[in-house]
């Protein structure tokens, strides 16, 4: 039976652990990361992908601190924009090209350029934890705070602009992500957690300086669509309990709320499982069916039952 | 009667002469040139919004060439993209802020990641002649020349980059802006022409260091949607004959037959007024109705048949 499926794809599917990230070395990571999905698109499931983009922020980041004064300045909406044009493509021309490759007949990509709605009051918004773009020497990190970024010492590497990282409260293209879907367009969206944007008084939005997490934003996009499963594919072929101590052990299964006590415990790391679960746990909160969270190179496998870690309502 | 028109949004409808083009800038630049265009979305007619990149381009290949061996390099197809981002986002934030403040009702607005394939055997991909990027001095021009960049002298401002530009054979994206269309979705798309693809001998698709001008992807865009009307907003109010010199008209209409004549004449300027021309050409001779060529602070009116320069097939 063809199900509606959210894919969200890790940084790791783009840029590998000791790569710069080359649109070339991109463009390759894509290829073996994409490999399982044009399977499941053969198999006549609908799909929606979302990916991550911190590398591609990153370097347009130290792109326009390079070009200052050069260049007119990018605030962070207008980057994350970037990268969603910037990396959309670079998935779409990928899959597409995997479909002529695998024999699989015609399937119609988009890039919907997404922005996600935060709530101005979210007290998220007041504590930015959220590193974004290079390191910088503490004489940098000086001059930074004096234009008003936050910045976060490092203790090996040096000092980081942190900015918030709100709750999604809805993705605003949600509906016209539903139309493509339901006409058998495979949609890639809400890049990077989708353009952080406000509502101010008159009603107007406007963007904002935050960066919301992909796998929140995910979640949120899944339970508007009404989404069957979502497959979240990271670095990582399972979820772990005590992870990088001796007591490390994989999980299979778990249901909502085996995973709500162990984020409880302490499990996850913030800002890497911790909001893969969280988002999870929303997610089948919200009438989802079952989520996956295993490697790309798992990733049909992990579909079929086989490997990975399966999380369920009950 | 609702129509379905195609809107071509020139470079100054979000940068002014003069200006560095801030986002600030370019944001309230938006504010002007969509008025009319919101008018038209409040009677009712279906719109295709499309827009020139030149100065976005300009700033990101700036913001590379300083960032160079900190920052991963773009080649011009990723450039293009990250624009398509960018200035996608900002018309369908500063649109729907419009509709707001106008009181029209919801209109759904998306913009979607356009690439435009393009056929490596075009002798315009031999002959580089459109300007990319910054000025750079004799110096600069002969590092560039050796990594494999063709350089242009101008004779006021120092060198400059060129690279091809080829014809537009057809925009990938057509299918998937039609389905938006018909579902009455405002869709901006083809943003600096497109990405330029072409399809090498396995069928793949690869990005290429070109330019597709805007004008010609718009109307070969408009033609595969079956278009009613073009709307091609740009720095004056008509098409002139003679321009710049004391013999100066102003055109109200011509066919085209008299624009074909007009063209092999030399009356309008390659790289500015003859690609709009010769994309006013070819929608009109493959069954477009009419072409209107203004400033986009006379869009309503020209609309109206009460400004602008209209062209007709006979």
């Amino acid at each position: 039976m063809p199900e509606t499926i959210l894919v969200a794809l890790g940084g790791n599917a783009l840029v590998k652990v000791g790569q710069q990230g080359t649109i070339a070395e991109q463009a390759a990571n894509l290829r073996e990361a994409l490999a399982g999905i044009v399977e499941l698109i053969r198999r006549g499931h609908r799909l929606i992908i979302t990916h991550g983009n911190g590398p591609q922020v990153g370097h347009i980041l130290i792109r326009a601190e390079e070009a200052r004064g050069k260049a007119y300045e990018l605030p962070l909406d207008v980057c994350v924009a970037q990268s969603q044009g910037e990396t959309g493509y670079l998935i779409q021309q990928g899959l597409q090209n995997l479909f002529m490759q695998s024999g699989v007949s015609h399937r119609p990509v988009a890039t919907v350029i997404s922005r996600t709605e935060v709530d101005p009051t979210d007290p998220r918004m007041k504590a930015p934890t959220k590193p974004v773009g290079p390191f910088y020497t503490r004489e940098q990190a000086v001059l930074l705070r004096e234009r008003g970024y936050h910045l976060m010492e490092d203790a090996r590497r040096g000092y980081r602009r942190v900015v918030p990282s709100p709750l999604p409260v809805r993705v605003l293209e949600a509906g016209v992500i539903q139309r493509l879907v339901k006409e058998g367009v495979i949609v890639i969206a809400v890049g990077g957690g989708g353009i952080p944007v406000h509502v101010v008084e008159d009603g107007t939005l406007v963007g904002v300086e935050a960066v919301v997490d992909k796998d929140l934003a995910s979640s949120v996009l899944a339970v508007a669509l009404g989404v069957d499963r979502l497959l979240d594919l990271t670095g990582v072929e399972h979820v772990k309990l005590h992870f990088g101590s001796p007591m490390e052990r994989s999980l299979d299964s778990l249901t909502v709320a085996e995973a709500k006590s162990y984020l409880a415990e302490g499990h996850f790391a913030p800002g890497s499982m911790g909001p893969k679960i969280e988002a999870a746990i929303h997610f089948l909160e919200h009438g989802g069916r079952e989520v996956v969270i295993t490697r790309p190179e798992t990733a049909l496998e992990a579909f079929e039952g086989k490997a990975g870690t399966h999380v369920f309502p009950l």
